[in-house]
Formats: C-alpha cells, structure tokens, sequence
C-alpha cells in the first residue's frame, strides 16, 4: 500500500535493535485519514471472502480493525489482555509473548462474541515473530471458527512471523513489508 | 443520544453492585455502526470548538475517539497505561485508579504527541467516579493545553464523577445518562 509506505518513509524512525517507531500515526498517535485508508485496503483484500467478524487484539490494533470492520458491514471484537474481575462468563484464552515488551500476556475473548463456525478475519499493527498472531489464530480455532487471513499493517519481513503464518498454510496480508531495518536505515520488500 | 440509549435497553444488562455490561458493541465486542455514529454525536456537539486534537486512554475508548477525531478532521492520541520499555522520549504522566478493575495505573502520553496550546477534545467510554478523566486533565493540563470538554458514551449519574467534572469548571457532554441500576433495572436520566 503506497500511501502506508510513504507516511512510514515520511514519519518513521528506526531504534537500534530494530524497532520500527511509527507511533506518530499508527500505535500512541492516530492518523485517522490513514486508520481509513487502511480499512479500506483491507476490506478489498477480503472483499470475496465472505468475513463474518474482524478480531483484533488490544490496543494498537482496534483502530484499523475498526475501520476493516466497518467497511466490511461486520462486527469486530478485541481480544483483552487481562481478565478482568467483571469478567463471570466462560471466555476462549490464550497466552502471547511481546517482542517488543519482553513480557506474556493471557488473551481472551468472551465465548459469545465469537460464535462457532464464523469466517474470521484478523487484523494486526504490527507482524514480528508472529506469537500475537497464533495466539489469536488459537482463539479462533478454539470457538470452532475458520480464520479467513490476516491483515498486517507493518510487517517486518526479516523476522520469521510472516514464514511461520505461510507455512502453517494461512493467509497473509500486509499493507506494507519491511526487509531491513539494518544501520538505522527502512528498506521495503518488493511486492 | 436515543440511538445509544435503545441499544443500551437492547443489548445491555445489569450485575449486582450497579455494573452495566454493554459489552457486546462499546468495550469488547464494537459495533461499527455504532461507534460511527458516537463520533459524528460527538464532533456535532463540539463542532464549534475549535478541536486541535481529540485524546482518550486505551483501551475502550480508541474506537470513538478514532470516529470522533476523524469526522473533526484532526489528530487522536491515546493515553497509555503501562510505560513500554520502548519509550525513550519524555512523557506527561498521571495516576488513575479503575473503580471496575481495582488497580491504579500510571498513565501517559508521550510529550511530543501533545503541543502546548492545543485546545483538547477527551473521550472515553464510561464515566463513573470520573478518576480517568482527572487523569486525563491532568495530563492535558501539564501539557500546557486548553480541555475544551470531555465526551463520554455512558454516564453513571448516580456516581459521582459528573458533579467532579462539572464542579471543577469542565464542559461534559455524555451521549447516554444513567439515574439509576437499581434491582438491575436501567433507568435514564431525563434529558
């Protein structure tokens, strides 16, 4: 996606270690225009796919779930982090270890708001090792739905998330693919 | 807002000790239209404000307040609740305890995403001793920027977070006002 691509070359900046900062429109700040945009590419990108439901997980990727949900005439559910106290009916969960935040989250999403035998699509910031993602793909499967694909804002390409999401046979789509982040400098993959 | 109000009767219920679940299209599963239609309530209420920037705290406000920034034709940032060992830069930092979940987290946003002399539009989802929003003024206020008011989905009249907001001088504009969950039974305020 062009317009991603551009706002990352424009906005973004590289910390040593290779992390990717585009909190300026993606994950603290919010561009909406581009939270649309992005929606919208998405949403034509499993446009045939017959989606019944978008997850996302909180909170960097409620925005863009958001927007992909509602051009897509569906529901969107964000799986939380913690359980919360309010929490008394039985809910799908799962365990995520963050790259980024070197820690492990519990993931739930309450059993009702993800009904057995739906098309799910699910939608991401942020692609690294990917454990984010087959800790959603777990809950889903665990409700006895079929993930569609998912759709990746940034993906870093040359960590190994996007190859372990292919091998295990699912659909990937990402706006915008990263292959070096090497000497503080962003190189995209070809497309 | 009677659209809200209707789905609250519709699709909300009560728990013991006065907690309303409306979990199935504000804080967990999001119902797209819905959350489209909070923002375009909130951005014509403050049409006339001059918003620079819209500000809410992750995780159940980012939807409106994407839909509300987006129909203002501005930024949105999200406070968030635990600092990333990413964060390198400074940020405006205040303390707010959950009435729902027990816990006080420090809150922040990093510096650079809030220009003084902004005049700042909050956001959130519930508003029930009004301990969230403080710490959102709060930070606001560090930041050297104006509040121009605070958007809330839920109001609990019957706690006391309104009387705090409006007693301390700030413009609240809630879309739903509850009186009472007595007997779990929803009662509305009168508009």
């Amino acid at each position: 996606m062009q317009e991603l691509k551009e706002k990352i070359l424009e906005e973004g900046f590289v910390l040593p270690g290779n992390i990717l900062k585009v909190d300026s429109f993606l994950n603290h700040q919010i561009d909406p225009q581009m939270s649309y945009a992005m929606g919208k590419e998405f949403a034509r990108r499993f446009a045939n796919d017959k989606i019944d439901r978008v997850v996302t997980l909180e909170s960097s990727g409620i925005a863009i779930a958001l927007t992909t949900a509602h051009e897509l005439g569906v529901k969107m559910v964000f799986a939380r982090k913690a359980k919360s106290e309010l929490m008394k009916e039985e809910a799908y969960i799962s365990k995520v270890h963050s790259f980024t935040k070197k820690v492990t989250n519990e993931i739930y999403v309450l059993r009702k708001f993800l009904p057995a035998g739906e098309n799910i699509l699910l939608i991401d910031d942020f692609l690294a090792d990917g454990n984010a993602a087959f800790g959603l793909f777990d809950i889903v499967e665990q409700a006895g739905c079929k993930v569609a694909g998912i759709g990746i804002a940034v993906e870093k390409s040359f960590q190994n998330g996007a190859k372990r999401i292919t091998e295990a046979g699912y659909r990937l789509e990402s706006l915008a693919r990263i292959k070096s982040l090497d000497d503080c400098k962003i190189t995209f993959a070809e497309d």
